[in-house]
Formats: structure tokens, sequence, C-alpha cells
């Protein structure tokens, strides 16, 4: 497979996620970018707005329609939530692969999905088709996806978090509480009066509680590993930094877990659920994983704990959210789409310090 | 009173407590600042290490000995832990009053004291005959006290965001989850590795999960309030800011009262807690208080949520660390034991952006 | 005087110089502030936008026409370049006092404002009466001011930090460089891309070199003292903080300066020109001053250096931006107008750490 | 030559150099990391303390006397300045090509090195031998050397930024101002307290004014680059990010040079100089280069300006202390040494945001 190029096109490259798409495949062995679209910026080098690509993305913003996508092999959709579903379409009629890095295919059932994102679907049937793209659980159906829906970035976190525990079946599913925190890239590069750095630094708050998006996308994923119905409790803050998620999980064991589980056999269970995947590291009892250890990285970082023994399991898992989170998990779902070794073009050591 | 002025000594003013101490007594009006002590910058100005003071703030830091301490009224130990019982006894046999911003008097039983904190107790008398002095629960007691044990920051936050719920009875205090969020300054102004600008910066993580010294100080205070025994799970983290706490709580209401508590019952019932509190402020329902919106002030912010209307609930608690979780409330509790109303000199504004 | 009240309005308060204000002025003892208008947000209580406020600030912004702003002994606009310029006469006219944080009045040459500022000037005679109001140069002149062109941030750190070397007429007025660095708030509280906090933060550059709109403003301030021409390059950048200039000024010892000037006579040189004013440190030999040392301040903090003892000379002024750059600057100029101690209402320490 | 693998050594490997050379030596097709030494961590997995080298380096810190340096092709000197002249000697005599990241041979007059480094130097006969290693100055000295001085940081960015001025003869070298800011990385990992967030963060200073021990580094550079004695003042300053370096650089044209230089003859005098390196990229005219576009990158992005077209040449430089002016360079310069493309194993892009 080391012959082939894959020909690739970006729709909406201005967004963060965009700018990291362009980082890692500028870097990918076997990419060659072909477009990249932007209605607004078309016919500005790329690298005139992402200063860090000079000398290595000579593309410009170009218009969609004269953009030849449906010429390429994949489509990435680094676009704000509904506007794959209106184009994805006819791109997967030509037979090009969709990876949309938003929302538009995540929730499976469509009321839901219109009810938090304030819009009618465009594309319904492809919301059916499409695969919830978390390597980790699902590598076999990604590869054969036409449709790949980019998991968010807390709901990576907190799935690849929560799983081991959920498939095991030793805890309450029944409450369990995601007390998760992001950085600022977060909410996007969007000109927004709440996240100007002088007043998202030096700052700390929740914000969404019990009204966030990614509240139904993480419910759907447990529901799934759990093969019931879930509680969850999901409380999002704002941490003043620019890139990572750190997610701090809790869950009750039950009663039977609780008399035969110990730190030690917790620490068995993720160790052995993630033992052969190259991108979620469980840390050695007793860690606590930083959000720097991953910057720039496609990697998740665990650790798990026991607080004085008792019954409520705590869950540390990390990650950088436009990696893990976005960019690098797309290019680790194209990798697994096209055949490639999953880790081709994602092995960056995370920035430290 | 307004005519009396207060005779201040502090002891160890280098930290950041410290700073923070003669910032709020620089501004005090009943206050003359007598003495501050350390031994290893005996003869400095303290305005040479605390550029802010310059020009107010004229004293030199002075050998302990010599720095007639016993002829203050007041007394603040702004010290490492473990100092303040050496020295207390003494002073309080002079007929001065001891605060202390340090944990020597803050755990009643004085084995836990001394699993936690590593050493052996040099004044246990003092611990049982010392105030654990949170204004909002127990002035009367405050008002009549030789030794003040002034809250712990993670303490304060935690404490004023659980005591509506617990002393109402309507919660489930064998699971409460305090998930805690701190700005740098509250690992102190000591040379570690750790709290680098450069690790800890633009990073987040979870530290001391199970053996945080705050958690028997916290639970300390729930039992008292609960009238019985608690399980609570505290997990601290650090957030690359320089002041601030934000708590994030979780409890699970009883079943009784999940059959009777609304979202609108429950802001009625932390409103009404603290109607007459100048320094705790409910916030409308659906707020989320920003850790800034109380930065230099002595002030705690609260929230409370019942996300998707469902049995868990979700308190935010903010506070500055140095203020209302240090020297503020030292400040605070000694306008009490001298009569002095209680925001005397703790009127600043919180300083946004 | 005490016994007087002033009755204040604001023109404009959703900004950063607004919300600054509002912090100063409810701490001061003789305002009352009557109306603060916002026609885009008029009916919201101010504390709603800035909960620093709350229990502080209970005026809601009100519509412009409505806010009786004739009926006030001052109004301030801190709103954006060219609105008081329109409104300014007819309070004038009813005997309000006008204190502009904006540009409208700061430049006497209208041609020069009209091509930095991109507009026709609406109002060019009130630009002949109005005073540049630095108070540390014309106290006097302020005092019988009508209409008060408040200072900007940079000019206000650069002219203080240059004066005694060009009255004294030591260096060459023809070469003087301005290195200036400014928290983020400087941008003022607008939603714009490049002042996010994950494009600010961890990140430093220039902008606006050779093009700066405050280059003009600080030139202007040193041909008046200097009596004649003087050449000024003036290069900004953007730190990430939140508040604090900190202006790196080099000037060069004329021939006959270089034979008799030495550090110690430069020390004197900027203590002697100090030594009455409240708001400017001159510090020790060999300091360096921080911004945060000035935090929350209104205060200017100067040090002097002269390396390798050659004939380059190096100062390096601190101050608040919202502060002394601009709110606390116009309380203080408030003060002068209406015959208050200057230092009314302005006696925070800064807040450090 | 891409069969031949290089053996490395890494003597301190425990500081930010340490962990950035891991970094990078990590993704480097052609090298073998042999041995990291440190005396005081010895036994510990690198990557316990560095955990973003988790899964990418296995080694664990060792004995330096048990490490067999004498068998590696090169060994890199991670250490603070003072330890490589003591060690390099026994090294180079094996046969052993040495690269100091630190400062014991940069400074050809010894001298001049003691009086700044408060130390006797151990060893000034490989001071002369040392090759003071900026490829982009004297890379065929490089190739051939024994010894290599790896430049400090300001020293990189300062030089690269002045260079085609000096070398053209347009400007008074007498005269030179180099205001540079760096983020805090650069002052080590070290615990002291001026470094620590809470001190560090939302602050702005400059420090050692006129004693900085990277002027006469510099200046070296300069005086081989002008042929002729030159005076410059630097003034660096700390800022709050992590990485990043800005030196703003101020030059007067000479009589003749003003009479026939413009911006455009500025702008092409850098294109020319910069033509064929891959590590400095001469960016548009107007440009304002920002260090998060460098950062982890090994790359020095430079601006010039004529500010008002007067006789002031600004030239704006940027690199990421820990790459271009530290760990990358080295590598760069073993790619050099041992006949590599020289940007092997450096192609990273920089991470923005």
């Amino acid at each position: 497979m080391t012959e082939k190029t894959i020909k690739v096109g970006i729709v909406g490259g201005t967004g963060y996620t965009g700018v990291e798409l362009l980082r890692l495949l500028a870097q990918h062995p076997h990419c060659e970018l072909r477009a990249i679209t932007s209605r607004k910026e078309a016919g500005m080098p790329v690298a005139e707005m992402f200063p860090n690509l000079r000398g290595r993305v000579s593309l410009r913003f170009s218009e969609p329609a004269a953009s030849g996508l449906d010429q390429c092999d994949v489509v990435f959709f680094a676009t704000p939530n509904g506007v794959a579903m209106q184009e994805a379409r006819v791109l997967v009629d030509a037979g090009v692969k969709v990876i949309d890095l938003a929302a538009d295919f995540r929730i499976r059932d469509v009321a839901v999905w219109e009810q938090y994102y304030k819009m009618k679907h465009a594309c319904p049937e492809l919301v059916a088709e499409a695969v919830y793209a978390l390597p980790e659980i699902n590598r076999a159906e990604i590869k054969k996806a036409r449709v790949i829906a980019n998991p968010g970035c807390y709901p990576t976190a907190v799935q690849l978090g929560f799983l081991p525990l959920i498939e095991a079946g030793c805890v309450d599913v029944g409450h369990l509480i995601a007390d998760a925190k992001s950085g600022v890239s977060g909410a996007g590069r969007k000109a927004e009066t709440h996240i100007l750095h002088a007043e998202a630094a030096d700052n700390f708050k929740a914000y969404g509680v019990g009204t966030h998006r990614h509240q139904p996308e993480i419910a759907q994923g447990l529901v799934r590993a759990a093969g019931k119905p879930v509680g969850l409790v999901f409380v999002p803050h704002l941490t003043p930094m620019i890139r990572g998620i750190h997610a701090t999980l809790y869950a009750r064991l039950t009663d039977s877990a609780k008399a035969s589980m110990t730190a030690s056999g917790l620490q068995a269970l993720y160790e052995k659920r993630y033992a052969g995947e190259a991108f979620v590291d469980v840390m050695p009892a007793g860690s606590h994983p930083e959000t720097r250890s991953v910057r720039g990285a496609n990697q998740c970082r665990i650790a798990v704990h026991q607080p004085q023994g008792g019954d409520t399991v705590v869950v540390l898992s990390v990650i950088d959210n436009l990696v893990k989170g976005a960019a690098g998990q797309a290019v680790q779902n194209m990798n697994i789409l096209f055949g490639l070794a999953e880790d081709t073009g994602l092995t960056q050591v995370a920035l430290l310090p």
C-alpha cells in the first residue's frame, strides 16, 4: 500500500480543526492535498492565514464549486455544524469517502440531533449509514464506511475513559458523572467576546450545565457499550489554556463489583482493554495525566483511581482536543479507511514544555 | 468602636497569604501594622520583596524575637504548617488573639491531623480550644475565640457550596463528590519545579487524588453540618491561572427529596440560607460563576443546577483562594473578633478583566 | 469639599474602560453614579454583564436620550473613537464637564487626527479648547477645563518615561525609540479573531509598526516638552497577559550630556522630576519594574538605566493600561476638576500575585 | 548516507533542552539514542519525568561513568554552564563529536567568559578549537569541527536578524539596539521563585539590563560580521509564555545608505541573504512574525521595517528558544557534522494554535 497516494480535499479550512488537519497532512507520507475550500477566503494562500504552514502548504483557499472535490479520494469537512449534511450526498455518490469533523452524522436519533443543534437535518439517510468512528470501539466498521462521523472532543475523552468500566459491567450506569475541562480552542476560531484572551485567561468557569450538545453524543456511546439506558451528568468547563481536555469521571461500583474489585483489579481492567491500542496509554497506578503530555499528539492518556478504597471509581482521561479530539482522529480514521498503518503520519511526540 | 486601632503582627509574611494580608491591612481603616517577621529576610523592606506595596507598607521584615508580637492585639500566622502550633501558646497567654492561616488548628482529631500532615502536633490542647472559623457557620463562637483556625481554600469553597443541601437533609451524604480546580498560587510561593510557569501554564492536571490534606478538613465540616458520617470523594486539580478556586459539587437527592425538590426549590434553599451574608452571593438560576468575578475580592459566588431535572444536584462555587480562601477571611474573622463591621476593609471590587 | 457629591454619567459602559470606571467609581466616596448608557444593552443590569459588580452597582444600562446626562456634573465617554465628538457639545453647553477616554480630543492637529483615525472630525472647535490631561504635566490647566482629553495608554507610559530626559534637554530628541508591550485588554472588548485566547495566549508579536495611532499622540506630547520637533520610532507589541503596559525607551545622550551625565545623575533627575507625584514611582537604581506591581492600581513605576555606562539611556516604565492608562487617570482628572484630593478613591493596592 | 545510524549520548537530560533534544531525536530517522545521563536521577525512566515521551523513549537516566559515552558518535551536553568544559576533553580524545548546548565554548575571549560566567574556565584550549555553530554563517567550519558551541537562544534570534544589515555595511554598528522578549522556558527547569507560574504569568518585566550573559556572545558575532567594533545595547524581557523569543532590533542607516536604501531595498537584501536557507524565513514586506508561528519548529522568521521611511530600520525576528534557539539547532549541527541533509528529523510543522 505504501506506493499509493491519497488525494485529499478539505472543505472549510479556516478554523482550528482545519489548520490542524493541514499540519498533520503536511507531514503525512501518503497524502496529496488537492484542494481546501473557503467561500469567504477564496484566493488567499492558506499560509497567509496560518503562518506556521509557510513553506509547507502552498495551496490557496478555493471556491468549493471550482475545487474538484469529486476527484478526491477523501474529503474532510472541517466546517461548522450543518454544512456536511448539505454537501456529503454528492461526494458519496461520486465515490468519495467523506469524513465529517463536525456533528452532522454523529447522533443516530435525528430528532435528538435536531433538538440539540436547532436545525432541520438535511440528510437523515446518510445519518443511518454513517459510522460513528471511534477506532478503539469499531475499526472494522470504519474500514467499510462511506461516511465517517468523527467523534467530538469531549465525547472522545469521556468515552475512552468510561468504556472499560461499562463494558465490564462493574459500575452503576444510571449515575455516571463526567466533569470535563477544555482549553479555549475547543470553542473554535470564532469572533466571540467570551473567548477573548482578556475574558478567558486567568479565569475558570463551567458552562452549558445540563444543555451541552456533547451530552447526547456521549450518552449514545455509553448506551451502546452498556447495552441499556444510562444516566449521565456532564459538566463542561472552560480552562485558560489553548489546547487540551481533561475529563474527570466518577462512577460507583455495583454492589457485586464492590466486593471483588480492587484498585489493582481496576488497573488491570484498563491495561487489558487498551493493550493493543497505539493511541490510548494507560498510565501506571497512582498517575495523574497532564494535558500537556498529549499536546500536539494523537494520544489519550488515562489513569484510574479508587480514592480511600471506596465504592467510587475516579478516571482521569486527557487528550489534545484538536488532535485525538478532532484532526488526528480524522487522519487515524482515514488511515483505517485506506488500509494504511493506523499511525501513519501520526507519530508526532507531544510538545512539552 | 471606630476610634479603636488594632495593633497587628504577622508571623512569616514572605508567602502569598502574607502579601495578600498586607494588601488588605494596608487598606483597613482600623489597623496598625506593628511587625512582620521573617527570620530569613530580617532587615529587608517588605516592599522590596513585594513591589505592589511600595509607598503603602514601610515596614521591614524583622526577627521574631525582637518584634514585640506579645504587645499586639492580634497576630496572624501566615506560615507553613507546623509553625503556629509552636508559637501560639505564648501569645495566647499574653492575651494576644491568634489567627492561624495554616492548618495547625483546623482538624479536631489530632491523630488524623498527624497522619495527614506527617508531624507530631506540638500543642493539642489549643486544638481543642481553637475555633474553626467559617463565619457563615459560627460567627458567635468566633467572637469569643482566643485561637482562630482560618479555614483552607478548598474547604471554604466546598463547604459553602454543600452546606445548604446538607443542613436541609435533602441529599445522600454518604456519596458526595467535590471536583475542585485551583489556580497555581494555591500551591504557595515555594521554589518547586512542578509549579514553574513553563510546567503549569497551558496545562491541566488532577493531583493528590485520594490523599489531599483538605479531604479530612472538608469532611469534618460536612459531618458537623450533617450530624452524621459522610462519604466524600475530593479531587483537586491544578488549572493554569494565578488565583481562584472553582468547586464543582455533586450530590444525589434522597428519595424523599427527589419527590418534592425542584430546581426553583433548590434556588430558594440557597438564597434563604445565605440571605444575610455579605460575602456569599447566590447567583440567579442558570448562572455559571466565573473565578475572575471574585478576583481580589472577599466573596464566594454560588450557583445551583439540577441537570435534566434528574436526581443529581450540581453546585458551582467560586472564591479567590487568597482572599475568601485565606487572607480576606482572616481579616473578616479579625473584624468579628474585635467587634468591627464584618466588611471593614473588605469592600474591594473584584478585578475584571 | 468632603460633603459634596459629584453626579456622574457614563456614556458607553460595555467595554473594558467602562467596567474599570465602574469598579473605581463604586469605591469612590464622593460620587453618585446616575446613568450609564448603552443603546445596544439598554435595560440590562450592568452587573449582569460584569458580575464583579454584583451587589455594588445596581444600575441598568439606559438609552442615552432618556438618561439625563445633562443633569450630571460630569460625563465620561467610555466609547469607541468618534462618539464623544458627536455628543460633547450639548453637554458642555449644559455646563457638564466632559471627560473623553477615547481619542477624539487628543490630537490638536485635526488633519493629522483625521488621517490616523480615518474619519472627519465632527467638532474641531472643542479640540482647540480641550485639555490633553496628563496631570503630571498640566494639572493647572486641567482644573479649569470643560473638555478633558484623557491620554491613551501607550502615550501615558511613554511620555512619563521620556519627560525627565526631554525636559532636561540631555538627549537627542531626533532619535527616540519606544518599544512598548501591551496586555490584550488594550485592544478592547471587541469580538475580533486575533485577540481570541487561542490566538493571543502563549504568543508574542509586534503590530502596527510605523502606523499605530498612538505615534502622533506621543510625538505631540514630546514636541511640547522639547519645544522642538522630535523623531520617534514607536513599536507596539501584544503580550499574552490581560492588563499592563511595559514601555522600554531608548534615547541617546547629547554630546554635552555624555560628558557630565552619570547613572546616579539620571536617577536623581527622575527622582526630582516626580518628587511630588503620588502616582509616579521612581524605583531605586538598578530596578526592573514589573507590570503586576501596578495591576489594578493608578500607578506608573519607572526605572532608568545606562547600560555599560554608554551613551544610550534605557528607561523602563510600567502602568496598568486600564487604570493609569485609562479609567484611573480619568478619575484622577475628575478629582482635579472638582477640587478633591487627587488620590480620592484611587488608593487601591496593586494585586500581586 | 541513509543506511548510517548515529550513536547518540546525552549528558544531563533533565532540563528543557534535554527533553526537547529527546523529542527531536525520537523522530530522527538516523539516530540511535544510547545513553542519557543524570547523576541525580540515575535509574529513573526518562518517560517518567517527561510523560510526553511515554512509548517513544524507553531509556532510563544513567550514571555518567557507566554510560559508555565514549562509544557514541556524538555526545550532546544539555547541562548547566561549566559542565561540558570539564568532560569534553576525554570524549574528544576518544573521537567523539561534542555538541555543547550550554555556553562553555561560545566566547572566544576566555577572560570575558570568566567575567560573565563567574567561574574559571577548565579547558581554554578547546575554546580555541571549538566552532561557534550558527549554520547560516559558517556551515563549512561546522562540518569539520570536533567541538560545537551551540549558540544561545537570544544570540540566534538577534544575530540572524542583524546579519544582513551588518554584512551589507549599511547601518551604524556603533549603536545597535536589541530589545528581546523570551518565554519563561528560557530560564530553564530550575526551582526558582521568580519563574513560578504565580509570579511570571500575567506579568511582563525587563531583567539583566546591562548585565546579561548573552550580550558579549551577541557582540562577538556582530563584530565578526562587521569586521570592526560594535556597540550593542541588549535588553532582555520575560514574557508570560512558555516558548518563544521575539527580538525587536533597531539600527540606524549610515548617511550613505540613507540616500539609497528604501524599504523594498531592505526587503530584497534580506531575501537574498537567506535565499538558500531552509530554516530562515524572510516574511513579506509589512509582516509581523508571531512566536507561535515557530512553536516547536526549527525555524526563524524575520520581517524588516522602515517606519515612516525614516533612518531607523526595525527588524522583527522570532524563534522557538528550545528549537532553533537550542535543541533543534543542535540537531541541525549534528546533521551537518555527519553529512546528512540539514533538515533530517527537523521537518515538524509549528503548532498553531
